[in-house]
């Protein structure tokens, strides 16, 4: 059988289903789809999906079936519906969540027979089937193994491990990244305009910034799997004097200063802790402790 | 006169200012230097420097200073001193400071017959001499021209335009940038340890994450200078559910989650403040206002 012979389900068609489902008919599977609202599925039907009349049938026509809908409460009353046989199938759950609701659903699902794969996608619907499109797995390897072929249709593929709470703390750590890279962009960005640069001329120096350090991280891993933070560029006490300069210069310009007074303050705790003449990744002691009211 | 041959003088030998000396010498610039306590240039005079007995002293010999002290009071406490002539003379002052120190501190010499130019420095004192030491200049574009062979010793040069505050804004904006790369990455590695996921398996995740979140920014720049911010890729309001997603995982794996309730809070306020279904550089209303108590 040719790989694009390999028959897939699409549960749920929001945007992002749509999306999938557009992206498995492209690619050349039959792709059969199911949705609370069938109207839904009238533009995928038009492109050759079928659209099955309840999920239960739905199911029966694939090994491998994609679940994509509002959260894992849905999933679990979707798939637990009476007419649903979940014994020998695999489910991979792209719908949006936290690591232990994934864990969660993950027993569910393997305690009814199937095979269960958690997902996340990094990504916004206009994208999916291309390269930029990345998403997300985790669950046993095997079964990730064993539907790769099919899946690549929907983009760039990353498998975490078999934890299956990875990919949503993946997924939240990397949303983390990016709304940090354009806060800080944002704070340049209302720094510079009180001196008359607009946004477009400040950007790139933003950007080398970001991708400058960015470049550092693999380094700096090292000294937090080490347990060990030599002060090899600067101390965190050199670099709390600066974010005093930030604040001040934030301040005096007019704009806000929260994000560099908390910069500070989680600094601070650190050097009161006695970690002043370490490096900034001895931080990851703050970050790691519950706190945040 | 062959370009290493211009002399050039520097004030100023903590780190970082034996550091820009040392950069001229190598690069074959007859360098005169002075500090407060003078054996600080015992090396400096060892590779061919000249330790000048008084600032005046100092000053005569070159067309250009650089100053490197502790902060902007010293300058002027160094510079006013009654036997120092500086008419006639140019300053790049790369001292630390914030940009309404640097505006004055052009007016205070400009006043006294001096050329002067403003900058800051993105590196640290052992990389000073190469490409990857960034200097930021700022001041009279013709002066910045006049002296670029001799600066082109230091590292790579940027000019930034004639207002003596850019360099500092700049500056502090960039580290900003740095701060919040290394704050979101120990977010996310925090977030991943306690699914037993060491930091170097996650740097190379949060490292992509920063450099391709960095590619978006000039276009969300346009939307900043166009004051418009139509969401083409996502609402602010999609942004603040999945921020409040981050904030449930942190709290319930147990890790800080001050970061992700404060880029929520920004976004509500902008939501509350009709935003919600505009692109996320919309914040830049909020970035833009004073606050931060």
């Amino acid at each position: 059988m040719n790989k694009t012979d390999t028959p897939v389900t699409v549960i749920g068609l929001g945007l992002m289903g749509q999306a999938l489902a557009g992206a498995f008919l492209k690619a050349g599977h039959p792709t059969t789809v199911w949705n609370r609202t069938p109207s839904k599925a009238d533009q995928l039907v038009a492109e050759g999906a079928r659209l099955a009349p309840t999920i239960g049938d739905a199911l029966e026509e694939g090994s491998l079936t994609i679940i994509c809908v509002t959260d894992y409460q849905a999933v679990q009353e979707l798939l637990g519906a009476s007419d649903v046989e979940l014994d020998g199938m695999t489910l991979l759950n792209l719908t949006s969540g936290d690591s232990a609701q994934a864990r969660e659903t993950a027993r569910w699902v393997t305690q009814r027979g199937a095979r269960y794969l958690d997902g996340a996608i990094m990504a916004v619907p206009p994208t999916i089937g291309t390269a930029e499109a990345v998403i997300l797995h985790c669950g046993p390897q095997a079964d990730f193994e064993t539907h790769k072929s099919t899946l690549d249709a929907l983009g760039t593929l990353s498998y975490l491990g078999a934890d299956h709470g990875l990919a949503s703390l993946y997924d939240v750590a990397g949303l983390a990244m990016m709304w940090s890279v354009l806060n800080a962009w944002l704070q340049g960005t209302a720094l510079l305009r009180t001196a008359g640069v607009d946004a477009a001329t400040y950007a790139p120096f933003a950007r080398q910034m970001a991708a400058g350090v960015a470049e550092w991280l693999p380094g700096y891993a090292e000294q937090i799997d080490n347990n060990s933070f030599p002060a090899e560029v600067s101390a965190l006490a050199t670099d709390a004097r600066a974010m005093a300069h930030l604040i001040k210069e934030s301040e005096a310009v007019g704009v806000n200063a929260e994000l560099p007074k908390l910069f500070k303050a989680m600094a601070d705790r650190s050097i009161a802790a006695g970690h002043g003449g370490e490096q900034y990744p001895v931080l990851i002691e703050e970050f790691g402790k519950p706190r945040g009211d």
